[in-house]
């Protein structure tokens, strides 16, 4: 397992616009959060393993872009063994893992991919950037305001990693059409996204209003 | 990196029947591996990105077996590692990675699949079971047939890998519907596979004639 220490993640998240979401959440989220914990915990295994498989479709979909396999294979792996770190979790609080209802969040956003490459390969991994960025914010939010030594601790090694799969899928998009339209984009579908997160949601999510 | 020496391979294929395999490679196969060997090299890296998406297929399409969660969490993590390997390998010998024609091996397996479950299960886990067994004895024939040694140190380590794979398998088909009607199926599709690889192909592949 990979070290991360208490300074890299005040470093990794020294203010919101690191991770260029266009919105912050509201302590009414952590709220919920707190009041469904066990919900929340179980969508977030659900999350790590949607993350990795669409670290992985990206890879199938794309094999002749020799400059995404790496990068994408590596994140594919840390999402898993984070999945596999949360089922412990569940295991550990008596949590029954099973199927849950998905917030609508990734399929708003999917609805937003452009149809044709390459602005549907930058859409993707801009998409992708947004949803860790999310992750991240959400995941030091858990951190700091759950009164819970275990939770605290796994959140705060799990959002650094998030904050670095932000800038890989970041990092990607720019070597795919040049840093500039890349970030242009990334500031439309942060709009997007701060806009689609704070729809209201009846179930409490990771990635719900 | 995991590590694996000399002994744990010599005991994970102390003999063939091992692997439950129901033929033995050709020499006339090695023969054409190493006159393509550029070909094989570049097949072998697919084969491991499509064990990790196959593994992490199973992940979404059976969320509510929770015996299939960790073990094959796990074992994607690892395909996708050997994937980064060989990568590598190809970077280093400067064999350009793109998408490759596959053998029909894995289709023809899959046909095999019957429709409902637990059947559908049993026969996608048993199927896995087969092609890592294969995989891993051409691997040994690899290993010890090709006379280089960075490629005899990476088929060797990477073949005791498919050997464990192959009983992870084994073992959530057995979870699935017990031993005897597990190792009963496997039988089956291990005449049904050694027909199928046996079938002439035009190209050479890790799973091809």
């Amino acid at each position: 397992m990979r070290e991360e220490t208490g300074l890299d993640w005040k470093i990794a998240l020294d203010s919101a616009a690191v991770l260029n979401l266009a919105s912050q959440t509201t302590s009414e989220w952590l709220l919920r959060a707190e009041a469904h914990l066990d919900e929340v915990l179980l969508d977030h295994a659900h999350c790590e393993k949607k993350a990795a498989g669409a670290a992985i479709k990206l890879l199938f979909s794309y094999p002749h872009h020799r400059f995404l396999q790496e990068p994408l294979a590596e994140l594919a792996r840390e999402e898993l063994e984070h999945f596999q770190q949360i089922l412990m979790l569940l295991d550990a609080r008596s949590i029954r893992y099973e199927t849950i209802k998905p917030s609508p969040y990734g399929m708003a956003l999917h609805r937003l991919v452009r149809r044709d490459d390459p602005d549907r390969l930058l859409d993707l991994l801009t998409i992708a950037a947004l949803i860790e960025a999310r992750s991240c914010e959400r995941f030091q939010i858990l951190a700091d305001g759950i009164d819970d030594a275990v939770l605290g601790d796994l959140y705060r090694s799990l959002l650094v990693s998030e904050a670095r799969h932000h800038g890989t899928y970041r990092e990607l998009a720019a070597q795919l059409v040049g840093r500039e339209v890349a970030e242009t984009r990334l500031a439309e579908l942060a709009e997007a996204e701060a806009e689609i997160i704070a729809r209201p949601c009846e179930w409490v999510r990771v990635h719900a209003g």
